[in-house]
């Protein structure tokens, strides 16, 4: 059984008459993302790209996504673009749903990045950190560490996954917690910069999936990019992939003192955070999902490496 | 969870590498099928679909699909056309499954098409039954009067389903099997002619999803259509469409007296054989399927309803 939203023809017929977009060519539901039903739509003008947002997103958080994208691609980020309706709006209703119709980024999400892959999308997310400031609206980092514990709360029997991830998450959440550095340079991060959501034309780098996007340290948009591109398939970590992301993000966005010295209890943070909602999907299957959930061990391996690292030369500085 | 096989950049690169189409500039997983991987994959040469054949689909059968639409296309018929590699093979392996990639057809297929509409598809499946005379592979229906007995057989508690339905079965099943019209014109079939399976763009017509086709009595084929494009979501008969569907078919490939004689007890027949595949579904879901398994009870109504037909008229003719 799919959650999937379906849309017919004719409610995209109808939907489509509210905009200025063309007739349309081809329409398929894609399987991609947990999160929302998503549409493959070309039209004789183009191709676009039309997302029904499900429970997972809240409605009040939508201005600020599709706004953002807006502010970005303005100012030369290559993400989509929503499109506005013949009277200006981005957000509209289809079948019950918040939906939006953005244009189609071409490109290919890697799923595994070289050395040069990494600098190209470090170099794309500082772009993104510089062109997010003087964004207006303003999204608090939900999962952030004040949305850690009530999260952790919620995990029930973590050591059926893995022997001793109960005791990993809770050791590892309060120290965290209580030692969270505050005052770092902070503005609009994307907060889920994992390869899939990279996608490669040649080096070409275009950014897609904004909805964990929101307010907080810059650093901690490097620290979740380092955990997702720079460990190999054996759980190791790639000191020269980390060194390709490092310098090409500093090249672009030069870090401060205190933002190396906090890299390393932020790369704990961040492998937590993945840790965390992991395990409450991995234990908590949505049957409607159209993916997988994605496997926690995963992050409970990086964190318990991250928990030995003292310096943030070890992640290639 | 979904039994979808994914396939990643890397895998996409090995596998382009033995074809001559371009480089990849997009790449989506299409939430389309219970039977197949399907993925929408854009290159700098065009648009193609990949197609990676899961359990449902014999791998013996593959020759005669692929084969037919090669066929159909070079003989005028809209439908995808599969790419060979360099070494002339439409047939690949990808991921420990049988694979191949065809040309992406544009178009939508309508949820409630209208008489015109009906037209110009019948006219398509009258010219697709012309364009496979000399198809040189043959395959049996699989899903005729034959398989329809181990299917019943295999179908435990339809009566919660529907009270009666069992009954409604078994007594269709032994009539319908010994009472079976044979000698009647006969070539390759879609067999699956719904409205699903045909992708308009403005008048002209597409046909796509021939994993069904084989060699049947040609107004079989006519039968499926009628039963699928012809009754309203009230589960009413429209004659007005089932007049269009049956003239733009004779106007392209005229109708013998037996072929007419035969039509309702095809209509039965093709009722029942729907009704029995979506019993089956409804009863032993897929987990793993991306898409909701279709309600039986549309063919249980419509099998109701040809029970009580007495000439082709009463369809349209």
């Amino acid at each position: 059984m799919a959650v999937y939203t379906e849309v017919s023809f004719e409610e995209l017929e109808r939907l489509l008459a509210r905009y200025d977009i063309g007739e349309p060519l081809s329409f398929k539901g894609i399987a991609e993302g947990i999160e929302n039903s998503n549409f493959y739509l070309q039209t004789d003008r183009g191709a676009f790209f039309l997302t029904l947002y499900e429970k997972r997103v809240a409605a009040q958080d939508l201005p600020f996504f599709l706004g953002l994208m807006e502010h970005l691609a303005q100012r030369g980020v290559r993400c989509p673009l929503p499109v506005k309706t013949r009277d200006g709006h981005s957000l509209v209703m289809l079948n019950r749903r918040n939906a939006a119709i953005v244009t189609f980024l071409t490109g290919i999400a890697l799923r595994r990045p070289d050395a040069s892959h990494c600098a190209a999308a470090a170099a794309a997310l500082a772009g993104l950190h510089k062109a997010g400031e003087g964004f207006a609206l303003k999204r608090a980092n939900t999962l952030g560490p004040q949305g850690w514990r009530p999260l952790a709360q919620a995990i029930h029997g973590a050591d059926t996954i893995e022997g001793g991830m109960t005791a990993l998450i809770n050791g590892s959440l309060e120290e965290l917690v209580s030692g969270w550095p505050s005052g770092l340079p902070s503005g609009v991060i994307h907060a889920d910069f994992f390869p899939d959501n990279v996608l490669f034309v040649g080096n070409e780098v275009g950014v897609i999936d904004f909805y964990f996007a929101c307010n907080d340290a810059y650093v901690y948009d490097l620290a979740i990019m380092l955990n997702s591109w720079c460990f190999e398939l054996d759980g190791s970590y790639n000191i020269t992939k980390g060194q390709s992301v490092i310098n090409a993000y500093r090249a672009a966005r030069p870090l401060s003192e205190a933002e190396i010295a906090a890299l390393p209890v932020l790369m704990r943070g961040s492998a937590l955070r993945f840790l965390l909602t992991r395990t409450y999907d991995w234990l908590n299957p949505d049957p409607g999902a159209l993916v997988r959930p994605k496997d926690p061990r995963e992050y409970s391996k990086k964190l318990r490496f991250h928990n030995k690292v003292k310096h943030a030369r070890e992640y290639g500085l």
